[in-house]
């Protein structure tokens, strides 16, 4: 792993190896299917792998020397960042592992570098959209009380005989990004109809198309799933959205001031008006989304016929909070997200940012700073 | 609901109306939008509903006269049939609301007429498609584990970190009929890899397609889906298939004699040896296809991955039965072909047949009484 000039190129032309320098909190052999790809992607590249550790509330890289910081053309990060940008000089860009970069936005090198900030937005889709999937089969199709069934040894086929299939039940997507495109192929799949909700309105094809990383096979990369799309950021954008009689209701919006509590009372009123069999909530987003005490009253006076979450507020979830005896519910403690092949996947949008970088490209998942995301 | 001359028609040629006889078990408020859906598509036919019984053994119907049986020109049904041929002189076709016609192959009018008997089959391949996918994301998501998890209100994030998302991996699809066909649509949705086994050869594009009814966005009609299509009657055929790296192997085969114990101890080797990872084993066709004794073997040696049982041999299975205590083996009561809306799609088979019938063109899911379905 160590420095020093390098071999002459293939073409005979001498130049200095571009170096990666991987911060990572996973042990190198799970990253090593990542590391293959990045070597085999470029052979005119170096990479180092140093562990980063999160422990009372600090990011710590391990054994990394001050001159591999120092050298480092990209650094790719889940969490940790050296202290200044000054530390970095070399650095072209940093590619973060994670879909956010909330976590650092008052880091020195996010409020004072122009060093671009990658996310790895887009990840995520394939195994939180299963995660979707699953929770609306697992509500519509009773499991909960078949699993209980067989653990008690009883053959009851009562308990498995008011399914209503998904087809021609309708999906209305609120935050139309890769988690939420993908949960709209798979939908659509199922026979699903699909109705997507963007902040920004997208009325010309090239705007409803997906810029991100998209998981090779999955997502709707041109948007052309959805029947209809709607958007704005006002109450009555969001309202005329709800009334759509939607089955299965995906929150899939990043948290702002402008998204908490965007649901709340009125929101679930509408939804039980629109579809009075009771739509199904699925949150994979942040908790403080949805306004728990009326979710929970909205549960209670089954104004929504369920909501399946993975993400609560505050989380974890404290054992005396209500929202653990409301009918209806169910809760995985925000999990979604997780994947063995989420480090392999990072990296393929590492491997295509430094391609970009190169050939003065647009980066992927660049961090907008002035927006946050 | 009385007979009688009809009126003339519209373009004033007086003609008898055709007349439906419904033998079904359903009350018949359950049946109106199929019997609606009826009389929409043909204003020249008449339809009487009765109530179906099976009681003790036998079938039955409710306060039904005679006369109606004796001038039923289309019958549908899905268990009740009159005692002979004789008694439904005028009867053009019986539409079966049953995805079989294994339980009627011994009745005289199997036998001994020609009446075209016509299956549901295709009515079952959305709903069952969504328990194979719940099925196997409940398994890839630990998603038990989470749910007891929720039920003692604790909150571990480890027990849905082992995720191993869906992309990339390999569906075997052996039997591919409306349920294979509508798993495969959605399992590629997923990312996944298709790969079919059917007992004859499909070389040509013509014979890969799905002849039969369709739900209308689902499935795959023109058999294009599969990466791969195996085929053959042998056990090297069956053995060339298995050897596949297959993750998920769907079990949807009709149960005939060369069915029988289909998989068993060398066939479960076979899938431990090529994928030791485990291959997740769903069986939704008969308990009878997979030797009960040799699964519950290859689960405790952990040479599959675990197995979705929605069939068992016998049913009800006993609660003395070894299978519920296999470890990683999750058994729904024959249940996944339940949905509120499976009337409705049967009548939609009988409103196609009625059309076909008319226009002389081929029926759709017709028996071939010699094949046996």
């Amino acid at each position: 792993m160590g420095g020093g000039p390098d071999l002459p190129f293939r073409n005979g032309v001498s130049k200095e190896k571009e170096f990666v320098l991987c911060a990572l909190p996973w042990p190198e052999e799970q990253a090593s299917r990542g590391i293959k790809a990045l070597k085999e992607a470029f052979d005119d590249v170096k990479v180092e792998y140093y562990h980063s550790k999160f422990e009372n509330g600090k990011a710590e890289l391990v054994d990394v020397p001050e001159e591999s910081i120092r050298r480092a053309d990209y650094l790719a990060t889940l969490f940790w960042l050296p202290e200044s940008p000054s530390d970095i000089p070399s650095a072209k860009l940093i590619q973060f592992y994670s879909a956010g970069t909330n976590h650092v936005a008052n880091h020195p090198i996010y409020t004072g570098s122009k060093i671009p900030l990658c996310s790895a937005n887009g990840v995520h889709g394939p195994q939180i959209a299963e995660w979707v999937i699953m929770m609306d089969l697992v509500h519509s199709h009773s499991y909960t009380k078949l699993y209980e069934n067989q653990k008690r040894k009883v053959w009851d086929q009562k308990v498995g005989m008011n399914v209503s299939d998904r087809v021609g039940k309708r999906v209305g997507i609120l935050g139309y990004g890769s988690i939420g495109r993908q949960v709209a192929h798979v939908a659509k799949a199922m026979g699903m109809d699909v109705i997507a909700y963007t902040a920004s309105p997208r009325k010309t094809p090239e705007s409803k198309h997906d810029n991100g990383y998209i998981v090779p096979g999955t997502g709707d990369p041109d948007g052309s799933i959805p029947s209809a799309w709607y958007s704005g950021t006002n109450k009555e954008d969001i309202h005329e959205f709800l009334k759509q009689e939607i089955d299965l209701l995906v929150v899939s919006v990043p948290l702002t001031k402008a998204t908490t509590n965007l649901l709340s009372t009125p929101e679930f009123e509408l939804l039980h008006k629109s579809n009075p069999k009771g739509t199904y909530v699925a949150n994979i987003a942040r908790g403080q989304i949805i306004d728990q005490k009326a979710l929970i009253t909205a549960l209670e006076e089954k104004h929504i016929s369920g909501a399946a979450l993975d993400v609560t507020d505050p989380e974890p979830l404290p054992k005396d909070d209500p929202l653990w005896d409301a009918p209806n519910v169910l809760i995985t403690p925000h999990c979604s997200g997780s994947s063995d092949v989420y480090a392999d996947r990072a990296f393929q949008v590492l491997i295509e940012n430094i391609k970009r970088h190169r050939s003065g490209g647009k980066l992927i998942n660049e961090v907008n700073r002035g927006r946050g995301y």
